[in-house]
């Protein structure tokens, strides 16, 4: 028999403990403090209770939970003498099915690993989607985690048991994310298209109007299709648009078409006579950088579209119509042109942009009419929309940094865009011999630079949540026996506002100015992006908080430092993101880009609270 | 008539200062100043008063004196209105005899120049040898030097301006630096053999046994044989090798050699019956890094080679021989094997060099044969000197340092070259997000790296004659917008012993675990260089600072940063050198490493005095 939160909220607390039993590998002290937070609404509001409760052990304490667990494949594994719930995780990922070169690969690995943490390597092996891993991914995970931090890998490790505990907590109560599991599985089917020279490495990159961009097309137009939208089709940049008319639409029309709308048409109201029933717009980017991941803005379109299948399979209209775009282009990889296909929808399409050529010398509007589109600034021009009939634009997204991963939280509401602002730049000094320069004498390009980066990091920090980075840093040309002559190096500040980005700027300008000064340095520098913040709209912002607290989670607030198409919409709209946590300290751009099924189900029904609430 | 120093002397005070009108361009205070420190035993004594006069001129006076010069090929120029002596300093280095483009070049870099810094382009431009430049060179260093920063500017403008009034004293005393000249010319002549692929673009590249290095051989054994020495040959590594006898020895000898001595032979004393002199063993390197400097080495070589000449012209013999070794090779540029040619006179070489390979796959061996000389261990073993027969080893060189050149001094004598000690390393944090990465939440390699660089500054600027670079510094793969999960760096430390070069090793080592502990960060070192210290023998670098002050000189002492043949000499026997000034900031290893006739005569008759001392 399944359990329910009603019979643990109403166990008394021995009851309570013992109904939780081994959710946490032999230390129940996690889960008895969380139960002082009982009645729980939802599992969620659980999960978080145990997240609090763990991370306000002791370090000892937290340690022990961790040395509380077995080896991958170790000895005790071998022995017969690991827990039920662990026997049945390392089996499953088919860990007791190694051949010996695996076994003997993870025997050293462990050795290692303990030897360098002084705790056995954890890591959540189970689940047949969203936590999945094969052997092969096992090792790789083990070999790259081998390299982290002592303390970043305690807290991975905590993650971990957190993550563990989800899994085993879905088998308690009998419940599976089969929402999640589903999207999940939209995402892995996606993932299959990739650009040659890619796709045969396993790598994930899907550039504009490829081959495998335009095989994203077919597939989310089928999607769209199959989940119920009324009209679906490709526009005139290769945005997918698909729209659930409302209640008042549905009326008028004469039931899904039959056919795909014309590439760019394909957005619009199919009569004058629908006008009237204003839309939500909504969507993301499908588009990838190179070698990126596979949630990077493809989370964004996935997640309505499931929230319209389960409107259209409970034969449910809204007030108002949903308009969910797969936008083509945000990554610029291709093309420098990014946010080509949300720019469109705002009628900032560059006509520059249709001669620019990629590195192999295509036009963007050969390439366009190599992909069925008519490749014309007329037939882009009509693509833009009229604010007057929409309600507004939200748009999830992975969070595509650390924040909600480390406080353990699937969902955080996005308060503002940062602006952003960045330099590319040149301490210039007088290169001479490291032997011979005495050091009052020297003209250090490099050590310019370097106070540069310390203090970036310091006044960046005084905001509280501005960011800087020097991410390029290089003495170019450079001896081991020569002081640096020049230095190369790169600023990218970002801050909620643009008068909070612009102050940390002007700091940042004259401390690099009072410092080649001090030093008798020349510098020059070149601004090569500027970005116009997008706070969010507050009613729509406070939309995305309530469904969130009603899933039985802590509302947190964040700012987004990475742009999104909302960016765009937000000259012409009021637009408000959720973001979605990513595992793997949310890194993204990259393979390890990740999240599961259980965040994702949360996100559609954050999503499916937000719609029933407007 | 030309002027004495003894009517300078000895005139009236109004008297003195119009015998030396003209000498600092329409400010006689410089030279007034100076004349308060009369008698003056030497020229370069005057000079070096006239130096410090400037010296302890305050900032506007420095100014006022800058701007009171004419622009090159200015308006002054062409309106006849240059003094006397510039109006022939001009002329000679034929601006009066521009191209119109050429002209318009001029003109537009004096109004670039004077924009930029606020008073006009000085540079010492007249003189046949020393101090000639053509036009086009005038025209490269005014480009180059338009990117100089203000101060050091400002600077480089006052060091010209002495260097004018170097040569406008040597007018007013009729004096010209013959000697000086002289070993200037052997320096252009050998500089005329460069490596292919250097020589066609005219940079002076001569590495191990190429055919540009035989022939500096060969130029080499000529130039001794001109000058008079008894012994002159080339030896198993490739060394060519001159001995002058001493009056002992030369009563013995049957007269000057009329063949080249065999190879092998050629530093060995032809009879065992000449046994009992003592030698002095001198000289310096003759290879050359890639587009090196004219006078890296071969000063060391050249100006004992003057020495003999004048002894022999003098016919004159001292109580000890003196043998002058060329060296074949100190830089290791061809083969991974420094300073092997000084290195086989103290039973250094490494058997295993013999079968390295060069970027060509040429092995050292196969070199050696081609270039006539033995190849074989035995022949090498031979080369090594019984120390019992030398009072000591000499080194001149040019410094490969600013020192000298900020201070106004042309000589300076080492106390020791310095130890020194390197490393190569990496910190290794973890690369994410710029914008989506809190600032307390980012684990920056790059900014751990920054702190270190200025952790290196601030720590050997404490010893006062440590010296500590970070001359590789690069972020590997870095991008604008990803926080730097790796950085690379190398260290360079360097003290005048053994022990400070230790503890500043510990600090800096304990340092950079401190800042990657502090920041969670891992890092990898490697030590890919130790080198002992060489401090002077105290009676030999006591000779040299008695040569130096018998100039009428200020005696500086100072390390030696840069690695000499010296060091290995040191090994077996006492050693000291002496240090002379180079131009352009001491510039090296490359082709801007200047020196004067001025410096060099000084330099020879400083090595001169000491010979004579012994």
């Amino acid at each position: 028999m399944a359990l329910t939160l009603d019979q643990l909220n109403a166990a008394a607390p021995d009851e309570a403990l013992r109904l939780l039993d081994g959710l946490y590998e032999h230390s129940p002290w996690v889960v008895q403090r969380a139960l002082a937070q009982r009645p729980f609404a939802t599992l969620a509001a659980l999960q978080w209770a145990l997240v609090q409760s763990l991370a306000a052990a002791t370090r000892d304490e937290q340690l022990g939970l961790i040395r509380a667990h077995p080896e991958l494949a170790g000895k005790a594994m071998v022995a017969n003498a690991l827990t039920a719930e662990s026997t049945g995780e390392q089996s499953r990922a088919g860990l007791t099915h190694c051949t010996p070169d695996e076994f003997a690969q993870l025997q050293r690995l462990n050795a290692d690993y303990n030897a360098r943490f002084g705790f056995p390597f954890i890591l959540a092996v189970r689940g047949p989607r969203g936590s999945g891993l094969t052997r092969q991914q096992i090792i790789a995970a083990f070999e790259r985690r081998l390299g982290n931090p002592v303390d970043f890998e305690r807290e991975e490790a905590l993650r971990n048991i957190h993550r563990i505990a989800e899994i085993r907590l879905g088998d308690k109560f009998g419940v599976e994310p089969e929402l999640g599991h589903r999207v999940w599985d939209w995402h892995e089917a996606l993932a299959q298209h990739s650009d040659p020279g890619f796709k045969e490495q396993g790598q994930l990159t899907v550039t504009y109007l490829t081959d495998a961009h335009q095989a994203c097309q077919r597939e989310l137009v089928a999607r769209m299709r199959e989940s119920g939208f009324d009209e679906v089709g490709i526009d005139a940049v290769g945005n997918v648009v698909g729209v659930y008319h409302s209640a008042q639409e549905a009326g008028f029309a004469a039931g899904p078409p039959q056919g795909e709308t014309a590439p760019s048409g394909g957005s619009e109201p199919r009569e004058a006579g629908s006008v009237g029933a204003m839309r939500l717009l909504t969507g993301s980017h499908f588009d990838t950088v190179r070698n990126g991941g596979k949630y990077d803005g493809r989370l964004g379109i996935f997640v309505p579209i499931a929230c319209v299948e389960r409107l259209h399979r409970a034969g449910r209209r809204l007030p108002f119509g949903i308009e969910v775009v797969g936008f083509a282009e945000e990554e610029g990889q291709r093309y420098k042109a990014t946010f080509l296909g949300s720019g469109a929808l705002t009628g900032h399409f560059n006509p520059a942009w249709l001669d620019q050529t990629d590195a192999d010398g295509i036009r963007m509007q050969d390439a366009m009419r190599a992909a069925g589109l008519p490749g014309t600034l007329d037939a882009i021009a009509a693509l833009r929309r009229d604010p007057a009939r929409y309600l507004g634009f939200v748009e999830v997204h992975i969070e595509q940094g650390p924040v909600l991963n480390e406080m353990g939280l699937p969902l955080g509401v996005v308060t503002s865009i940062n602006a952003s602002v960045r330099h590319v730049g040149e301490v210039i000094g007088m290169a001479s011999h490291a032997g011979t320069t005495p050091m009052d004498r020297r003209r250090d390009a490099a050590c310019a630079v370097a106070e540069l980066a310390l203090y970036l990091e310091q006044r960046a920090a005084q905001d509280g949540d501005s960011v800087a980075t020097m991410g390029l840093l290089q003495v170019p040309g450079g001896s081991i026996n020569v002081v640096p002559g020049r230095c190369a190096f790169s600023l990218d500040l970002r801050a909620p506002t643009d008068g909070q980005r612009d102050a940390l700027e002007r700091d940042v300008l004259a401390q690099l100015s009072a410092i080649c000064e001090r030093r008798g340095l020349g510098h020059r520098l070149e601004r090569t992006m500027i970005a116009a913040a997008a706070p969010s709209a507050p009613d729509w912002q406070a939309r995305w908080e309530r469904a969130v607290a009603a899933l039985g989670l802590p509302v947190h607030r964040m700012p987004s430092g990475a742009g999104h198409d909302a960016m765009k919409l937000h000259e012409v709209m009021p637009q408000a993101m959720l973001f979605v946590r990513g595992e793997n300290s949310g890194i993204s751009h990259n393979p390890l880009e990740s999240t599961t099924s259980h965040d994702i189900e949360l996100c559609v029904l954050a999503f499916e609270h937000l719609l029933n609430g407007l």
